[in-house]
């Protein structure tokens, strides 16, 4: 694309850097840039700014946090024995909406993807097992994702924790509440009988 | 959402007030940032903040311009007697793309929209009117999107202009009612610039 200014030209190259974004999105949201008020275009960029200098991570479990300690890490309340190990802070904010976990997290940053050039030293795995090796966690549940990237990362921590006397579970994987069986993919299909669980669980 | 940082709540507002992009969207661009050198981060934000804080327009046609004049209005070999009517600097750009126009641009920034709170005086019309009373221009191609706020601002002008020795016409629908013309294919795009019709015709 010519652009017939160099302005133009670089929001829409910032714009392109996102993922999901291609160039006419790019065009699209610059232009739309143009028609708000000069301050509030300054408070747009100034925020991304101002996260990436200023950004933090909790010290324990390095989930993004303002304070030394997330929330969860701080709250007395919580579970120490059991960790439930995610990706980043989208999968903590999920889990927490359900309610249904009062242990902590530890935030990998990312999963390992040899294809990205990430490796096991790019993830916070070294943390997490200097937490399990000083004693007092009784659980650690995986909550990757089911992609080759999550698989080779559980497989990982798996083999890192080996020697540890630290019980070790994943996420179950079956068909989501609602769905149809019939449109459930064999795999997911054959994993929800393989690992079923008793009626009365299902009722709570 | 409940997020663990305000620096995380930030980003994430301010990316949710660009149009199609929601909280979930904004969330997983804001982490995307997090991944970033910090120097492009600021170069990210400063983009934007420079974009609207110098931002030039043709004061000839009206188009984003780092010029006084545009380099379409500043050729001396494009035809002053045929303006083209469009609504945003995309417009210029896919028309440029098809090569078929040779003449001038006249920019309105909008197109008259009453639901939006967008009336006549908010577009660049009466300098397009102004442009027309001084003599010269042998024709008018209105060439906006097929919407009613693109009809409603073609008739609008049409109006205008009623009184001048000014040809009007309209470009061949040969593009799809309700399409929008930065996505039109070159080619469609090329041929109803020049199976231009008379404004008249567009009215049956």
């Amino acid at each position: 694309m010519n652009f017939s200014s160099k302005l133009i030209q670089d929001a829409v190259e910032q714009f392109s850097r996102l993922p999901g974004i291609g160039r006419k999105s790019a065009l699209r949201l610059t232009l739309h840039l143009l028609k708000m008020e000069k301050g509030e275009v300054r408070d747009f960029g100034e925020a991304f700014i101002s996260l990436r200098e200023n950004i933090n991570y909790c010290n324990d479990c390095h989930n993004i946090s303002d304070l030394e300690l997330c929330e969860i890490c701080a709250n007395p309340n919580r579970d120490n024995q059991t960790i439930c190990v995610v990706e980043d802070i989208r999968d903590v904010m999920a889990i927490e909406n359900t309610h249904q976990f009062k242990g902590k997290y530890h935030v990998l940053g990312g999963v390992i993807s040899p294809m990205d050039g990430v490796g096991p030293d790019d993830v916070n795995i070294d943390s997490l097992v200097e937490k399990v090796s000083k004693g007092g966690v009784k659980e650690i549940i995986l909550a990757l994702s089911t992609t080759m990237e999550g698989d080779t990362t559980n497989f990982y921590i798996f083999k890192r924790l080996k020697g540890f006397e630290v019980k070790m579970t994943v996420i179950a994987r079956g068909i989501s509440m609602g769905d149809e069986l019939e449109y459930a993919d064999e795999l997911t299909l054959g994993r929800s009988i393989v690992n079923r669980t008793p009626y009365e669980n299902s009722l709570a």
